[in-house]
């Protein structure tokens, strides 16, 4: 496939969006950019994006793949299927590559509602961070028909430096990428309730950072998520409110499988009683200030 | 200091014990070893000990140093201070490093005994697993008068890739490891809850234990403790006992501090369910078999 003739729309330029959006110029792809957000539709633009607008309709008819990396299953439904949606713009055979983490249930009836249309699908979530988006190395865990992985395989190649087949069932994919999330959240949590421990208990938190992260007690969001408790600095890189909502999808998933999640659904208390408490828009590392009593580092401290 | 003069004793030749015993010896120290299991004592005297013993009494007059690796405070009380304890033969100024997972509170007991006899003594919890107390790559979490340190320096040499002084203070040590241990702990049964619910939902767990590895959900325990799953093969390297104890250590510490932690009970609670259930002696990553319904790989299937 010719990549410079091959066009990708990527709706929502969120951390995630934006870096797979910048990936897939830098892959010479011909990208366009979607997002309410002016700021980030101008950003987009000044890096090599072909077309940037508020409303994906705008290019339907000149992409063959369109990546959604929006916040949750509603706003992947209003974009598609919306008063003006735009799955009713799209040339048939288009693929849409649905990248936000969504329930199995809601990527099978996006599914059905998308070959109604004609349109090809991959249910297809993705791990990895801002960084690893904006470097083209994310890890995909995707489900669906053959021809969406062909289809969509140059904005894989762009975006991804792993991708996972878990099989042609729409709902494999998000259901894979809910049990990541399961993990990634108790991780930040424990990170969290391990780090207001050794507070409590007067060990240096710079110092508790180190041996865990030279030792076997550490996790990839440990090592990634207390640092901004090291460095008092909860600016959102992913916040709070995000893991309500993952770990909320991970206790969905479990009830429709009458399945006891004891961890998850602790953690998931924990998030949420962050966010009644006021810190949803805050660093999810956040989550660290349920625990009264104890001093927490400052940013500009050190 | 001359390391071939320098002679010390490892007590407690289990995984870690053994590993960090011929670690000494591949440092050129002069080491014995202790154990009640003459299986482990032979195969440390083919490695080349100086002498090997089930009573470290035999050799209390040769050594500059003792490293204590065995299970609890209650083996290195017994062993210490116990009738014809051994703290009472040795020479006065020999370091004492425990290195079992004890508790502050023991730790300041022991050391107050140890004064009394004129001993020195370490508060020096390690990390790393077997494979890395083989390799002389543990991580030493450690505690005590400087005297103490400069005295056990050739050990520590031997035994660690990386010593961490946490200070003067007896049972900083101890606090750093049981804030440690709430990580591995709660990321081991936080792998196993996960991998239970992939089951549940009809993920093959190889694909999991592969997308999780790649990607921001891993954990070093997720990644060494659910091969095991995949494997289906529960031989014990550490066992769920041992973080029955250490998870029962964390919830002390947490008591004596008045402070909650909604993840480490949860996961306490998973291990103690396990070992009642009959998997106490299994391998800890045998913490998933408290979820029922599910169908988990059998050793030799793949």
């Amino acid at each position: 496939m010719n990549t410079t003739q091959y066009s990708v729309a990527i709706i929502g330029l969120g951390a995630m969006g934006m870096g797979a959006a910048e990936s897939c110029i830098n892959a010479g792809l011909t990208t366009y950019g979607v997002d309410l957000n002016t700021t980030a539709l101008n950003q987009l633009q000044s890096k090599g994006a072909k077309a940037v607008s508020q409303d994906a309709r705008d290019f339907a008819k000149e992409i063959d793949a369109v990546l959604l990396l929006v916040v949750n299953a509603k706003q992947v439904d209003s974009i598609l299927f919306g008063e003006n949606g735009l799955a009713n713009h799209l040339k048939p055979n288009t693929a849409v590559m649905i990248s936000s983490t969504i329930s199995a249930q809601d990527a099978q009836k996006f599914s059905q509602k998308l070959t109604e249309y004609g349109l090809l699908m991959l249910d297809a979530p993705v791990s990895g961070g801002a960084a690893k988006a904006a470097k083209g190395e994310m890890t995909v865990m995707a489900s669906g028909e053959q021809k969406a992985f062909d289809k969509l395989q140059p904005v894989l190649n762009a975006v991804a430096r792993k991708v996972y087949n878990i099989g042609k069932e729409i709902g494999l994919g998000s259901t894979v990428k809910i049990v990541h999330q399961l993990l990634a959240g108790v991780h930040i949590a424990a990170g969290a309730e391990a780090m207001a421990l050794a507070a409590k208990a007067g060990i240096p938190l710079d110092l508790m950072y180190d041996v865990v992260t030279n030792a076997a007690g550490n996790s990839w969001m440990f090592e990634n998520r207390m640092k901004h408790v090291v460095e008092g600095d909860y600016t959102p890189l992913s916040m709070v409110d995000i893991f309500v909502k993952d770990l909320g999808l991970v206790s969905d998933t479990a009830r429709s499988l009458k399945f006891p999640l004891p961890l998850a659904s602790t953690a998931f208390n924990m998030f949420t009683q962050a966010s009644n408490a006021g810190y949803g828009k805050e660093d999810d590392s956040a989550v660290i200030k349920i625990f009264d009593g104890i001093q927490l580092p400052k940013k500009g401290e050190k």
